[in-house]
């Protein structure tokens, strides 16, 4: 248990949840469960299995309590790591050594977004998948511990209105948040943007149920490539990049002009780079607006060879406000970020929280308070109660509640 | 002219040149006068011909001087553009005005690394363009005026012998930098990091006769899309991506580890995105590079269905340091850019430049200098001198000439 008081410790809008081997086992129908998510032992190795899909866990997702010499990418089994992971029980008391008074948590097996179930052939048992995961997340990771594990949903992502009602169902469980795609269509799903407004049921249901639209740095199912040979590290690094599109491609959609209650968290994003993309964006608009909205756009898009586009749906450049949308519906978070705390103001103190990716490799796990103190602790105690956790609670819409009895 | 004195302008290490038509004829023999680059009249436009390509001038690339609602990317003339965009006389002129001293130019018809010639079928005859450009370079365009004019080669990219002898032939000249690309694979070329050290030779000489290497944003010829269905505001926005992918692969490339003269420039990229991806950049590295050295390597890239990369030149990891590689070799560039100012510390004071795209449409002409001082005004004195005059000076190795008599 850290020496710092539970009344000073944060809310982690960012983690990590390995799933234990029967989610899907305990909840299904026994017709399904030589075909739904399980786990079992091939060798010397762990894998899910689900239809023809045999997924190991890799290193990266469990380091947490591990020296940097000791993870790697490869393959790890549940034996190999803390219990924290995927024991709900265990994950307070892991909470609790670094001051993490609450926490979200993203699903691994099923991806960032459940991107899993939408690539999934039966899609019958995927839907069953999706509300199993969401049952379990709810009554036993979350119910574990209230006020401390805060609830994520995934939705069905082929199916926008099955979406819908599956969002009423877990708001009335008390879910206030779920799962999107930073960027849809490398998933093979429609954008945004998309002229027939495919999303239109889920973000209406996310705007009237005041449920935060949560996308995760990697829910694109993919991962930067400078070049094909540009060095993995060097790409690695480039990873936010992710999260600075879909920052700018929702900045500029038609949802955060024409839906007020509408707000989404760039999740495990960092912050720092989100300065600069939203002064260049105040500058595209200003000096670039006027004959994007004529027909001169043609020009631009065959000098750049690009296809025409249709009809999409966008903000209309000439009544966007940039620092107002992002102020009124963008929320962003970090691990560690000296660029972005220094440039706060220009972000809005908030429009920002913190997050310990525990039990991934980035994570500040176990002095993730001590970690932020040092970040953070010259600011005003104010700013920094917003950051540490006021911003989170009112985004999510909970409490935390301190342990009694700790430090 | 502006009111502020000489000895307080600003060098700009980014603006642009709209070729005047006669740069290939007046430097080639006449047997190649009906296939070299050529500007001919076509109904209402004028197109820069060359083999079967017919290019037209981008009113974005001449919007110097213009109303924001005057500009659009649709085709412009000679006619309709300032004489400065073309004509050196009048460039001084333009540049006296704005409080510019002195001005390094890219090219347009080539494209921003000569992209053009490398695409060229005749490459004997492509050879022969690059010369004359860098020629012309020289001779007319910086020989109006020397010490405000600073020349900046281009290089036959599709033989890096050629290419080192044509740095060698330019040096003689007085010429220290020259235009290379951001990402050379999408060109079809090979990258840095190629196995076979396609590119040894040119960096080799880069390092011997201490050019820099400029990269200016988009001299990859790709334009960022966020997705298909993204407003084109919104991708226009994302456009430093590139920069910053330019940045992180040579961070990690041998070339900054192997040859210590070797500058590069990231031109037109701006800086607010710097201080973030260094930081990460020691994050990955600090975490992430005990298991990239050995064969863990192998299940991440299977993870992510990387191929193989083979041998590529890398910096090694474990002796690699990315705040001195940044410091020694690193230089960026800022048009307008607040965030990136707040941080300068964060990047160095001795590695940023300003800039002023002129005649493109982000330019700050003509409040160039009175738009530098709101931007940086505030630093200290010798700090200003270094980001207004300082660090050009040295970088590029040339004394700005100040013109006698002026304000």
């Amino acid at each position: 248990m850290t020496d710092v008081p539970p009344s000073k410790w944060l809310v982690s809008v960012d983690d990590h949840i390995i799933e234990p081997p029967r989610v899907w086992l305990d909840r299904l129908p026994s017709k399904y469960h030589d075909v739904a998510p399980r786990m079992v032992r091939r060798g010397k190795e762990e894998v899910w299995l689900y239809e023809d899909k045999a997924v190991p866990t890799s290193g990266l997702s469990v380091a947490a309590g591990k020296r940097k010499e000791e993870f790697s990418p490869d393959p790890v089994t549940f034996d190999e790591m803390r219990p924290g992971a995927y024991d709900p029980a265990e994950r307070v008391r892991d909470m609790d050594r670094a001051g993490i008074l609450a926490s979200v948590n993203f699903p691994s097996f099923p991806r960032f977004c459940g991107q899993v179930f939408w690539e999934a052939k039966d899609k019958e048992l995927a839907l069953l998948c999706v509300r199993a995961y969401n049952d379990w997340m709810v009554e036993e990771w979350c119910g574990t511990a209230p006020g401390r594990l805060i609830p994520l949903a995934i939705i069905p992502l082929w199916d926008p209105r099955l979406a819908a009602a599956e969002l009423e169902r877990v708001k009335a469980k008390g879910v206030n948040a779920f799962a999107f795609s930073e960027n849809p269509e490398p998933l093979g799903l429609p954008t945004i943007h998309d002229p027939n407004g495919y999303w239109d049921p889920v973000m209406q249901a996310a705007n009237d149920l005041e449920m935060v639209v949560c996308m995760h740095v990697g829910s694109s199912s993919t991962m930067p490539q400078i070049s094909t040979q540009a060095p993995h590290l060097a790409s690695l690094t480039w990873g936010a990049n992710r999260t600075s599109g879909a920052m700018l491609t929702w900045l500029f959609s038609s949802y955060l002009q024409d839906l007020p209650n509408l707000k989404i968290c760039l999740s495990e994003g960092n912050i720092g780079w989100i300065p600069y993309f939203l002064e260049r964006a105040e500058q595209v608009l200003d000096k670039q607006r006027h004959w994007a909205v004529t027909g001169a756009m043609k020009s631009y898009t065959a000098n750049f060879g690009y296809p025409d586009q249709g009809k999409i749906k966008e903000a209309d450049p000439m009544r966007l406000d940039v620092r107002a949308t992002f102020r009124d519906h963008i929320y962003g978070c970090f691990i560690d970020d000296v660029a972005g705390i220094r440039c706060l103001d220009l972000i809005g103190e908030d429009n920002v929280m913190v997050e310990t990716d525990y039990p991934h490799s980035d994570t500040t796990w176990p002095n993730s308070i001590e970690h932020l103190s040092k970040l953070v602790g010259h600011l005003p105690e104010q700013t920094q109660y917003k950051i540490r956790r006021g911003n989170a609670e009112r985004l999510f819409q909970f409490t935390a509640v301190e342990p009694a009895g700790a430090a």
